[in-house]
């Protein structure tokens, strides 16, 4: 059996692991905050270290290569990360680096395609033909796979799901647009409508789990205050589904896939999200659409980008594999 | 040279031709009015006499299959007609029926995605890799062609662009949800925007385009008026383009594709849309998927469903054409 490393480069954490060829075993997975803040380069070598550290762990190993999971805009064929703002990386040939750092061949796609292809390949969308994911956590990235292949787009940058106008007229999302489904259902996005409440004076108990310090709440402390009850909190949850219902139902009109499967942080709301999110979509969407989709949560969570980015490698450099 | 049959059936009109295989000539074109209400036989009997009418226009050629275009829902693999209440069908073996009445070969696919390979084999997306597009008249089609091929989905419902969510809380649609791009910007949707501002008090010459007769104001009369100059029918225009804007912009976050295709009744407008339309999605889209994508009117006004349905032929019969 080879083995091959993938890398996962996240806004928040780096995480890497050495991944069986045929997606059976993960070894050595390793995993860092990203703290970009200290530089372009730190950042590039504590990648470096991390795959090492894996490799180390996976020793005796016959390791061939390296897959990359990485913000974007991105030019995949050139292996160059184009402009990743929180990273502070401008026009880097992130490809070429880590390959001549670890002497190892390499190939780099998008992070939230890695992770879609991962589901896939090994998790949730396992034998589906068509499937498309939305990766809810900071921001709201999408990946597209049909008939089994990352869908690219004419210059590498579709799947940008989360930047899917729902209300054209409603909020200014960060990426300039009006009415984008991350502006309602990212994890900030929940956490704002949350607080949005708090301070418009709704009952809820949400300001006891963080001390009466709101800047504290995340869509993480909804979630909990939503487990224990807390009819608000519930009512935010919901509301979330809603959003994300409308913006699922289109992805079933316009790509009539086999799954839908979301990822991220999100999924820790289970049936409490995806009961009423199917039943939005239910509402929605085209009759055979709803029918031929299953809606589904992710079932790799912390390793989908990892495992996604070594079947990305396979498919780059095999590509009948 | 040989010669396919291209049938178009639509809910207003039927249009056949006999198209070269390379689809560089159409003869025999013919159309006439659906009349759908004379009950489903008559229909098709009225299809086999007009691809009989055409075939005879073209008599002396190699003729060598029947393509069809056909609303849908649709089983594309075994040609049958799931459901058309237009046209009166349910479970109509419409390909096999022709097939056996014209004894040639046919195949079966949904008329916006015929209509839009059309526009990428001999069109305004000639050349393109991937391509998104759109039929706006009485409803809102869609159809898209990824690497020069038909993206079916699932279960053959791909492509209800039209019935994309561009306003989660807005028109109902008559399909059942809220706020999709059909129910904006479709003829009827656009004829209706119109009548809402004329009974509302807005100044506007429109009523004298249809003796005071509000009922007989089209959408192609709202582009004559603009076209003459009236202020609230620019507005109408503007604001169709700013509607279709956000749907086209959605296309570009998704798919990223080469060229997005414009066809049907509301290409009448012209650069009065097309221009507010262009500098719509500039607002929404991100910029390099805006700087990938050419938005073109379709240019092949009445004959795109022909000579797509002949390239589905193609497609069909000869997968690697």
């Amino acid at each position: 059996m080879r083995y091959i490393i993938g890398i996962d480069i996240g806004g928040t954490n780096l995480v890497v692991g050495t991944v069986a060829e045929d997606g059976s075993e993960v070894l050595g997975l390793v995993s860092e905050p990203t703290q970009s803040e200290r530089g372009a380069d730190t950042v590039l070598d504590r990648i470096v270290s991390l795959a090492r550290a894996s490799q180390q762990a996976a020793s005796g190993r016959d390791i061939v290569g390296v897959g990359i999971g990485a913000p974007g805009p991105l030019d995949t064929k050139r292996g160059v990360v184009l402009l990743t703002p929180n990273l502070g990386w401008t026009n880097m040939p992130l490809r070429d680096r880590l390959a001549s750092a670890l002497g190892l061949r390499a190939t780099l796609d998008n992070d939230a395609n890695c992770a879609i292809l991962g589901e896939w390949w090994r998790g949730a969308a396992r034998g589906a033909r068509h499937v498309v994911g939305l990766t809810v956590g900071t921001g709201i990235g999408g990946g597209i796979v049909l008939d089994g292949r990352i869908y690219h787009g004419a210059s590498d940058v579709a799947g940008e799901i989360g930047h899917m106008t729902i209300d054209s007229t409603g909020r200014r999302c960060k990426c300039g647009n009006y009415g984008c489904l991350e502006a309602y259902a990212s994890g900030p996005a929940i956490a704002a409508r949350a607080v949005e409440g708090i301070e418009a004076g709704v009952e809820t108990m949400l300001p006891g789990y963080v001390n009466g310090d709101l800047s504290l709440v995340t869509a993480q402390v909804v979630y909990e205050a939503a487990h224990d009850g807390d009819a608000f909190a519930l009512e935010v949850v919901r509301d979330t589904a809603q959003f994300l219902g409308a913006g699922v139902a289109n992805i079933l009109n316009i790509f009539n896939p086999d799954v839908v499967v979301i990822c991220g942080g999100v999924t820790l709301a289970g049936d409490r999200l995806f009961v009423p999110l199917r039943s939005e979509v239910n509402r929605r969407a085209f009759k055979p659409a709803v029918q031929a989709c299953r809606i589904v949560p992710g079932e790799l969570p912390g390793t989908a980008g990892v495992v996604g980015a070594v079947a990305a490698f396979r498919q780059q450099m095999e590509p009948s594999g």
